[in-house]
C-alpha cells in the first residue's frame, strides 16, 4: 500500500490522473467529464453462448394510437441472463454466494484500471493475461488497489456482432471449438484473491479464454467473490487509470447474473 | 441562472451541499461516500401495471455440479419493459422519439433534487405534485438547474410489493379503479419545460397519479425527450439536494423502456 496508497485518494484523484499533471485533490467536474457507454445494446443480433437455449427476444404489446387518441407504445422481453453486456454474480459458478440482487452495490462503483493486450490478442486469438502482463502494467501505472475494477482490453469489440468472428466458431449449439482471449488462471487470482479487486471485465464473450473447458477463471472469481463482467464496448475509449465505473446489473432476485448498463465517468 | 448557476459548478458541489457548512469546490471522496440503492427487485411479486400481460417470470436453465465437477448456475427470464423499478423512454409516449438504447447515457447521470410530498399524499392518496409545491421548494432549497434529475417522495415504496395498498386496488386487468400519488401535468411541464430536467422519477408505479385515465404527464415527459423512472426506492435516504443519480437501463434496442437498476451517490 505504500506504493500506491488508494485507499484514502478523492475520487478527483482518480479523474485527474489521466491530466498532464495529476493533481490529488482536485474536484470532480460532472461539466468537464464524458459519460462512456461501455454497453452493447440488446437485440436480435445479440450474441449468447453457444449453448444458450436462444437469445434476445422482443416482442410488441402495443404501438401506435390508442382508443383515447394519443400515442402508446410498450414491449415484453425475454433473455439468458448471460448474453450481451452483462454481470456474473458469483452465484453463476458458486455455489451459495451471492445472487445478483444480493451483491452490495459499492462492488458496482470503482476506479477502473484498463490493461490492454489488444496487441498480444491480435497475434495470438487465445492469449490470456498473465501475472507478468499485471506487473509490466503495475510498473507503468502503479500498484493495482484493493476494490478495484479492472477491465481487459483485447479489442474483439470490433468484432461485435459477428459470431464467427468474435467466438471463433459459429456451429449452433457447440461450444468446443471457440477462439477468444481471456484472462488466464494466475493472473486472475492476483487481481481477486491478492489485489482483491471487486470487479474484472473484459471485451470478450467470457473471462476465460475461448478453448477454456473448465472454467477455471470464472470459478476463482467467484470463489473470491467478485463478479464479472463480460461483451463490454469502448474499452478503447479509456485511460489506463482515472476512469470511474458504474456497472450496474438489472437486479434479478435469486439471478446469476444478468443484464447490466455499464458506463465510465471519464475526465475530458 | 443567476439565482441558482449550477452549471459551472463541481460535482463535489452537490455532494457538499448536504453538509451544514457548504463548501463549493470541495473534492468528492469515494470513500467518504454511500452508494444507495434506489432499485427494487425483480422477482415473481414484482408489481407491474394491472393491463400487464404478465410479471417477471424467472426460469432456471441449470443449478449444480457439472459433468465435469464443478457448479454451475444459470437462468433465463421474461419481463415486461415496464415493471418493477424501470425507466420509461420518450418512445413510451412520444412516437418517433428516443428508444431506450437511443437515449444518451449522459442523461442517465446528474444531480438529484428531491420533493417530498409524503405528508400531503398520506392525506390524500391521488395527490398530485403542483407549480406551488416546487416553488416551495425552490425557495427553501434554491432554483432546479437546467439537466436535473427530479425524484418525486411520496412515501409509496413502503407499501411494496402489496399490490392493494400500493396501487389501491389489485383487481386483475383493471387499471380503472387505482390510487396512489404522481406528478400533475403543470408542475410535470414547469420541471421538464421550463427547467428542462432530463429526468424525473417517483416512488410509485406512475409519474401520473392513479386515477389518471389520460396519462397527460407521460405525454409532457415523453415529448419533452425526457425519461421517467418508475418504482424507485429509498427515496427517504436521500437528501433534498446533493445527491447524485446514475440511473441505468437495460440497452434494450427499440425499447420503450426497461428495467433499470438506480443507485445515488450520497455524502457520508
Amino acid at each position: 500500500m505504500a506504493h500506491h496508497p488508494i485507499r484514502g485518494l478523492v475520487l478527483a484523484a482518480f479523474l485527474s490522473s489521466m491530466i498532464a499533471a495529476p493533481a490529488f485533490g482536485q474536484s470532480l467536474d460532472l461539466s468537464k467529464s464524458t459519460i462512456v457507454d461501455l454497453t452493447h445494446s440488446f437485440d436480435a443480433k445479440t450474441i449468447y453462448w453457444p449453448t444458450s437455449p436462444s437469445g434476445f427476444e422482443l416482442k410488441s404489446l402495443h404501438n401506435g394510437l390508442t382508443e383515447r387518441g394519443y400515442f402508446y407504445a410498450a414491449n415484453s422481453f425475454c433473455s439468458p441472463e448471460h448474453g450481451g453486456t452483462h454481470l456474473d454474480a458469483p452465484l453463476h459458478f458458486a455455489q451459495g454466494h451471492w445472487t445478483n440482487a444480493e451483491i452490495p452495490v459499492d462492488r458496482f462503483v470503482g476506479p477502473a484500471f484498463v490493461i490492454d493486450v489488444s496487441a498480444k490478442a491480435a497475434a495470438n486469438p487465445d492469449y490470456t493475461l498473465t501475472p507478468e502482463d499485471i506487473a509490466e502494467w503495475e510498473e507503468a501505472h502503479g500498484r493495482i488497489p484493493q476494490g478495484a475494477i479492472v477491465l481487459l482490453r483485447t479489442g474483439w469489440s470490433a468484432r461485435w456482432s459477428d459470431r464467427k468472428a468474435y467466438l471463433g466458431d459459429d456451429t449452433p449449439g457447440d461450444a468446443t471449438h471457440l477462439h477468444f482471449p481471456g484472462y488466464g488462471a494466475q493472473a486472475a487470482a492476483l487481481l481477486v484473491v491478492d489485489r482483491r479487486a471487486k470487479l474484472i471485465g473484459i471485451d470478450t464473450a467470457s473471462v476465460d479464454n475461448g478453448p477454456s473447458q473448465d472454467f477455471l477463471v470464472h470459478r476463482i472469481v467467484a470463489g473470491a467473490d467478485a463478479a464479472g463482467l463480460e461483451n463490454l464496448d469502448n474499452l478503447d475509449k479509456l485511460p489506463a487509470t482515472g476512469a470511474v465505473v458504474f456497472a450496474l446489473p438489472m437486479k434479478i432476485s435469486g439471478g446469476t447474473g444478468g443484464p447490466a448498463r455499464v458506463v465510465a465517468v471519464v475526465a475530458k
